[in-house]
């Protein structure tokens, strides 16, 4: 069930007294390259270092408030690339609630040892996402539990949501906004969001060239099996679950989606490095790549979203020490 | 002239069209290593990417304010190891005002390609930060204008204590502010906040081992001359002016200073890109290098302000790829 635009203003004050607003700078050199201002949304810097977190507290909130009972609160199961479970085990710890979160193997060490650390359940052996989503299901079948899905859940796209009204109220007159896109839940979240404030702002999805979900199902109308391939944006990689409510809200509420490669990718890192001296991950460059590269038709107003900062900082080295082979 | 705890409030007030606050954020991996309850203030973040920000718009908004005929406003003439430079290219754009920098030859590009972006005249032939002051004033002597220090001037101290009334507001029970001391300017102004505040915080100021003008001062009772020897915090290195107010405020207002090495300013900013992926300057990292190192007797919450991010990403990469020599 599609979460409302009221959904989204009651998350907003659900996580008021959780969660600051993160900051919206202009990027000159963005600005410069892309062809109209552009305004960087740092949700980077928000806690756990990523957005993941205003979903993952929305939909627990609203798990402790519908069971007033402490005890007869549900055990949460989750599957995660590794910022929703980060975010799911910062908030379950605060909380007080039990959480079992399965992640991929090579899901980076920032992300699994954070689990850790606010001491969720966690189950790091699957091979990639899709097969981490197939052992929670699995897990609740035979366990019991209520699984949480990291985007194709209302609480947690109404969670998103509030990503949108804060930039409108920091940039009312933005033209287009540039969303990461992986499973869809925080484009499906921005765009009720910018909806309900009547812009006439463009929302502009971006993939990553190795992980295409959205650009494959668009293309044909309904949700289509992909296969992902290795890619430095590990937070976007993984198929759309049958019946994922993301995908019809990404066909109303995008306007367009687009994908970026591997070496367009680590450019951007490497350019918001050199010339913001932010730390980002790869799934929250995709944005900004796309604007480098010009794939994104510019007027006025643009507010890249930069997604998150859980990257090893050897990986990161990596991607951002040397320029790009072609 | 030093100045009052007022002219920090009016400083606040002049400011607050123009900077927004900056975030302060717990660091769970600086609380487990220095032994208390440990909050980064993250100047890094803000507007040209360092707290010098705030006492350079603070002393340009006063000169304009004090010559409203716009065209008897003088012209501006300043010495900076960058950041000061770079947030002064920044503030007389904005409002204006034509300004002459010095900085020294080797300053980061990340600092001084920034002031000229801004439109300032840039000089960086000096070979240090002290040969650039002595320049600045010979410039002034010879054709005119009204000389800002970056540390050594009451509005330019007024807008750093802007910062401290921050930490207060955000951390009432703060027990230990941690500040980078270069000339002293944020050191003082910071300090005069908290005293006005009534807080029992004790001050520590970290001093690069490579420049340690207050060490060597504090130990003799008066401003004492050393000789600065390479540092990767750029931003600290040289000395203090004669007749510098810092030095009677820091002796006043500085419950400690302490020192840290390369190497722990190199383990600093490799733990704070791993940890908190942050991208921080060298000069920033001090704090943080006194606080994992053990230099800085914690009890309570401390707040350790990290000044700034303006490195040039060779630099940074170099410093956090490999672990530090012993």
């Amino acid at each position: 069930m599609s979460p409302s635009v009221l959904d989204i203003f009651r998350a907003r004050t659900r996580l008021r007294p959780w969660l600051a607003p993160t900051p919206m700078r202009e990027s000159a050199w963005l600005s410069s390259v892309s062809g109209g201002r552009t305004l960087l949304k740092l949700e980077s810097l928000n806690l756990t270092n990523s957005f993941k977190i205003r979903g993952a507290f929305n939909a627990l909130l609203r798990l402790v408030e519908s069971h007033p009972d402490r005890a007869a609160r549900p055990m949460v199961v989750t599957a995660s690339a590794g910022n929703h479970g980060r975010a799911m085990a910062f908030a379950a710890e605060r909380l007080g609630l039990r959480v079992v979160i399965f992640t991929p193997a090579n899901a980076p060490l920032a992300k699994r040892a954070a689990i850790r650390r606010h001491g969720a359940d966690l189950h790091d052996e699957a091979p990639d996402y899709d097969a981490a989503e197939r052992r929670a299901h699995a897990f609740v079948q035979e366990r019991g539990g209520v699984f949480i899905s990291p985007y194709n859940h209302p609480d947690v796209i109404a969670g998103a949501g509030t990503l949108g009204l804060e930039i409108v109220e920091a940039c009312p007159d933005v033209a287009t906004v540039v969303v990461p896109l992986g499973g869809g839940g925080l484009a499906s979240g921005v765009g009720l969001a910018l909806r309900a404030a009547a812009t006439r702002a463009r929302v502009v999805g971006v993939e990553a060239a190795a992980s295409t979900p959205f650009t494959a199902g668009l293309a044909r109308g309904a949700i289509t099996a992909i296969e992902p391939t290795p890619t430095l944006a590990d937070g976007l990689a993984g198929n759309l679950e049958p019946g994922a409510i993301t995908f019809p809200l990404v066909q109303q509420l995008v306007d367009a989606v687009v994908t970026v490669g591997e070496d367009e990718l680590r450019a951007a890192m490497r350019a918001l490095a050199a010339e913001e001296h932010l730390m980002v991950e790869g799934s929250a460059a995709v944005g900004v790549a796309a604007l480098a590269s010009g794939r994104v038709a510019t007027a006025g107003p643009v507010v890249a979203i930069v997604t998150g900062a859980n990257i090893d900082l050897a990986t990161f080295v990596a991607a951002v020490a040397a320029p790009a082979a072609h």
